[in-house]
C-alpha cells in the first residue's frame, strides 16, 4: 500500500495486554526465540534474532523462520481490532521473498490495510536488519478471519 | 490439479543422494524436527511429529510450522529436476489453511505441476495424521527458481 | 488436489437455475462472449471462444479474459453449496499462469475444494483447447465468502 | 509496502513510446475500454470508464474488468525497466478484493517494488473513483519474466 497507515479504534480496551499473554503461551515461538516488539492498533512488530538454527545454508533467514513471523505478526495485527470475545484464525496468505534475508536480525511489521467484521487483511513487510541498517527481505498480503473464541475441550 | 500426476525425467540422476545431503545440513530442519520421507522426480513428502512446541493453543500444528514444512518440501520437490549445477530459490507461493492440522504427525507432499528451465511451479497439500487417518489441513502454489550454484563465500 | 473430487448436497434445490439465471444477467460476461457450460454441486465450466478481442499481441488469450473467466465460474462454483438466500462475493485469489493460453476455445473447471459456511475454497484450471485436445495454461485458488442477499438499493 | 516508491532509471530510453505503442495494439484493452494514463520508470496508470457492461449485477466494477486493468497495468509498469530486446510475461498474481468497486471510473496504480534481471515485483492497487474523491477496492502484488522478445511466427 502506498497511502499512508489507517488509524483504527480498538474494539477491546485491553488488546495489548491480551496479545501479550496470548504471545506468552506459544511455545513454537519460544522455540523460534520470537521477540513481540510493538503492539498499535492494526499494527504488530515482532522480531527474530539470527540464530544460527534460523539459518539456511547460505547464512540467510530460512523462508520456514521467515513464514513463522509473518504468520504470528499479521495475526496478531488482526487481533488488535477485535472484540474480547472473539480471536483469529488465519484463512490464507501470499508471500514474495524479494532478497535474501541478511543480518543479524530478522524484523516483520504487520499493518491492518482493511479490517471487517469478519475478515481483515493485513499487509506485512520483512526486514534483514545490522549495524548498517534495514532491507527489506519479503513481503505478505493476508487474509485472517475473526471467529468466537471458545473454551478448550477435551477433543481439541 | 485434478489432473494425475506428470511423469519427470530428472536431469540429475544423483538427484536424490544430492537432495538427502542438502537435507542434513539445514539447521532450521533439524530445530522442528523434520523428516524427509519420499523423494522422486518431481515429488517429495515430509513430516513432522506432534511435539508440543510445534503445536499452538488449541493444539493443533502452528502454521508457521505447516508453512515451514511446505517451504522446504516444495523446495525440494523442484530440486529434482534441476541439472547438478544449480540451485532452487523459493519465489513466492500461496497457501490457505482449510482445516485445524490435527494428529500426532503432519505429512506435506510436493509435486511439480509445471517444470520449467527457469521457473518450476509446485502445488502441496499438507495433512493432519493419525491413527485414524489423514486430513487435508492445508494447500499451497509455489513458484520457484533455479539459479547457478555458487560456492560459498566470506561474505555469505 | 491430488485426491478425487468431494461430492457435496446443495443446500438450494435449484441452485441451477439460479445460476443460469444470474448468468444471464451479467453483461460483463456477455461482452466477452461467456458461456456456462456445465454446473454440478461444487463443480462450473465455463467457455470462451477465441475471438480476435479475447486475445493478445501473439495469439495467445489475453491474461485478463482468462482471470475474467476464472474469477466467474469460481463465485458460480461456490454458488452451488448455499441456500437460497445467500449470495457469494469474492475475497481473494491466486492466479498462475503456466503456458501460453492457445486455441480456439479457453476452457474453465472450477471445482470447489473445501466448502464452509461462511468461506469456500475452489480451485480452478484454464485449459487452451483445439481439435488437437486440451493444454492446461493457467490455475488459481480463490476464497469466497457467502453473505445474505440483499435487495437493490437507490444507493446500489 | 508502507515505504516510499523506489526510483528507478529505465534501461530503454524509449519505454514510453514502446509502450504506448503496445497498448494501441491490444484489442483485448479496447473491449474494455481502457486507458493508459501515466507512464514513469517503474509506474503505470490506467483507467476504465464506469460503462454498463463492465459492472456486476449491483453495479460495481465486475471483478474480471479489475483483475483485467491489474494485469496489463502491472506487466506494464514491469515493461517501464527491461530493454528493448524483451518483452514481459506474467508469471503469477494474488488479488484481494477489499470493497465494492464503486464509482465512474475505475483506477489502478501499479508500482515495481523489487526489480530484477529476470523477475520483478508490482504491487497495485484499484481505486473506485466518483466527483466525491477515490475509494481502494482491490490490491495485488505480481510476479512477471523478462523474456527476450521474439518476431511473430506463423504459428503464434
Amino acid at each position: 500500500m502506498n497511502a499512508p497507515a489507517p488509524r483504527f479504534t480498538p474494539k477491546d480496551p485491553a488488546f495489548e495486554a491480551r496479545i501479550r499473554a496470548s504471545f506468552l503461551t506459544q511455545r513454537y515461538l519460544a522455540l523460534l526465540g520470537t521477540t513481540l516488539e510493538t503492539v498499535r492498533p492494526g499494527y504488530v512488530e515482532m522480531h527474530l534474532s539470527g540464530r544460527p538454527d534460523l539459518l539456511q545454508q547460505h547464512g540467510y533467514f530460512h523462508g520456514g523462520a521467515i513464514a513463522s513471523l509473518f504468520d504470528s505478526a499479521s495475526a496478531y495485527a488482526a487481533f488488535t481490532l477485535i472484540p474480547s470475545h472473539e480471536t483469529i484464525l488465519t484463512v490464507e496468505y501470499k508471500l514474495n521473498l524479494l532478497a535474501p534475508g541478511k543480518g543479524d536480525r530478522l524484523i516483520v511489521r504487520a499493518q491492518v490495510i482493511k479490517p471487517g467484521r469478519t475478515l481483515t487483511v493485513v499487509q506485512a513487510d520483512a526486514f534483514g536488519a545490522s549495524a548498517e541498517g534495514e532491507s527489506l527481505c519479503a513481503t505478505t498480503i493476508q487474509t485472517l478471519m475473526a471467529v468466537p473464541e471458545r473454551p478448550l475441550t477435551p477433543s481439541d
